[in-house]
């Protein structure tokens, strides 16, 4: 009874408090703080994790709204009164499961707090090999963000060498990636994105041809227009409405359009209309929604492709990294309107 | 110069008069009377037929519109003052050409004319082979809209059994086959379309499992909620709209759109919003644009695939067929206001 006491800790998390509608706000996640026991009950197949660093990413916004057939079809929606779940990479503190030890680091999904008691089912975890890399990076280009530009790109854009790709939300966790790979396969690549750093990131540092800040344009299809004279051949679809209207109507026969997220729809009540879907028939496109849920059995094909590129430093990756557990809400509330810069997430602690 | 005179006939032609905004009336089409040669001169590679039967299809309004490069990427618009350009049965009265001689049937594209002096090109006309089977089928059921419903269908839809398919303008030249197609694979398959003739159509001759007149519902989603209260699996697209939108939501994980046609489109000024969008992310559907042109390759496939069930009685085919040359123009216009019963065509001569 005594060895039990002396185990417990404090856990501080981030509850959510109730279903949004509209933009998210901080009063919608309340910080608390519990205590928990950091030794597994004799018998648990569960691992006691400690977060290190949690994920902030455009989906959990589909989590946060009211419990929806539609959206749960993607991903479940949060339940009320405890703490949000993301993606993290955390530290195993004690282990009832025979593929984790004490010590060992793995990502998947965690509770927004400090530690963890994470169940293992189907492609929820994976155990972290390598770590002559940022352990960061798991959150980000070697997590679930890097798995689905891997697989929208090279599996559901079939891209060929010459082709043009457009990348709209190109600055961030996904975008970057998708730009960088678009390169490497030798195609024509342009990004849009929100500020002027963001657009400049886009060309100095990730390599696009080209970039535009969608902020100063009237006319998205006309900006299109300027940069793909002859049409876009794949168009990796982060954003949806207004921006995927004037896509369409500038691509090319037999495009397509790998559709990842809708970002700028998940904040409204009801979606905005799209209205040049007869392009679709002229041109012969391709529209293919996808989640990354679908592709984890590629998950270490995608490490043996991308690791080496990360180590010769021929992909690079920008992280928006915030300090310390409090900062989670706000950081995750900046996504909604941009104020992130490359890929976000915070710090709960270090090792 | 006598013998010339004596093979020279007048030659009735249909004439597109000027592009068309919203619906095409029948002044949009001036009946006239030319003459025609019915030698061709020495040394031409062309073939001259005469006519028999024509058909009218849905994308005719397409060509009608004013000329587009979007829509053009599928069919070529119209030129004025000149014939209509559509589908036909033609018999062969004069040939340069080697792969056709006097008395050859063969269907493909020909003015709306008596006669048509016509250039061969790749996959523009084919040799009709079988005349055990209705010579009229060729402008539907073995023509362009069989061929169209059977590349959409096996090739885009990926049907496997067991799985839901609906259908709009069900009892359309394409529609009531791909029921048919989707009932010989083993699938539940559900049509609507415009009238309480073309309902019992659909359920007592192509052996639909269901169908509804959309006409009688105010709420498509709610009408397709209850003929598939377990969701859409394949969903053969050919009106678009609104009717686009309620199948959207009511598509299960992984569902199939096939993008064929959207004829409620056609003749508006702006294509109507389409909203769920948000659907093909979180459903992870695939909507894929096509034109029967992708896919000719196939047709001697396709031929001896559905000729037997033909000679069966196990594929079954409704035409709806106007008598002589003048009742073309109003079976055209017909088409868009749903007048038609089955596949639209008209008889110009029955030899």
């Amino acid at each position: 009874m005594a060895n039990t006491e002396a185990a417990t800790v404090t856990n501080k998390q981030i509850i959510f408090r109730d279903y949004v509608s509209g933009f998210p706000r901080e009063s919608d996640l309340n910080l608390t703080t519990t205590t928990i026991d950091l030794r597994l009950p004799e018998g648990s197949t569960s691992v006691l994790v400690k977060n290190l660093y949690l994920s902030c990413d455009p989906y959990m916004r589909i989590c946060m709204g009211k419990p929806d057939p539609l959206s749960s079809s993607l991903v479940p929606p949060y339940k009320t009164g405890v703490p949000i779940i993301g993606l993290g990479v955390s530290k195993v503190i004690d282990s009832g499961h025979p593929d984790y030890k004490k010590g060992d680091l793995l990502w998947g999904l965690v509770g927004w707090e400090e530690y963890s008691v994470i169940t293992l089912t189907h492609y929820s975890h994976f155990k972290i090999q390598h770590t002559d890399v940022p352990l960061s990076y798991y959150t980000g280009l070697l997590g679930m963000p890097g798995m689905t530009a891997y697989a929208g790109f090279y599996e559901i854009c079939s891209p060929k060498k010459g082709e043009t790709v457009f990348v709209s939300a190109a600055s961030g966790a996904v975008g970057q990636l998708v730009g960088q790979f678009a390169k490497l396969m030798g195609c024509y690549v342009v990004g849009s994105a929100g500020s002027k750093e963001k657009v400049d990131l886009l060309k100095t540092k990730f390599g696009f041809d080209d970039a535009f800040n969608y902020k100063e344009e009237k006319d998205f299809s006309a900006a299109l227009r300027r940069y793909f004279p002859e049409g876009i051949d794949i168009y990796f679809e982060n954003v949806g409405g207004k921006m995927l209207d004037a896509v369409l109507i500038n691509m090319r026969l037999h495009g397509r359009v790998a559709v990842c997220g809708m970002i700028s729809q998940y904040n409204l009540e009801d979606p905005e209309g799209v209205h040049n879907l007869p392009t679709i028939l002229y041109k012969r496109i391709q529209l293919q929604g996808f989640g990354v849920c679908d592709f984890y059995d590629k998950y270490s094909k995608f490490l043996d492709f991308v690791l080496p590129y990360i180590r010769e430093g021929k992909i690079r990756y920008v992280e928006d990294i915030a300090e310390g557990f409090e900062s989670g809400p706000s950081a995750l509330l900046g996504l909604f309107e941009g104020k992130n810069v490359g890929k976000q997430l915070f710090v709960v602690a270090r090792e």
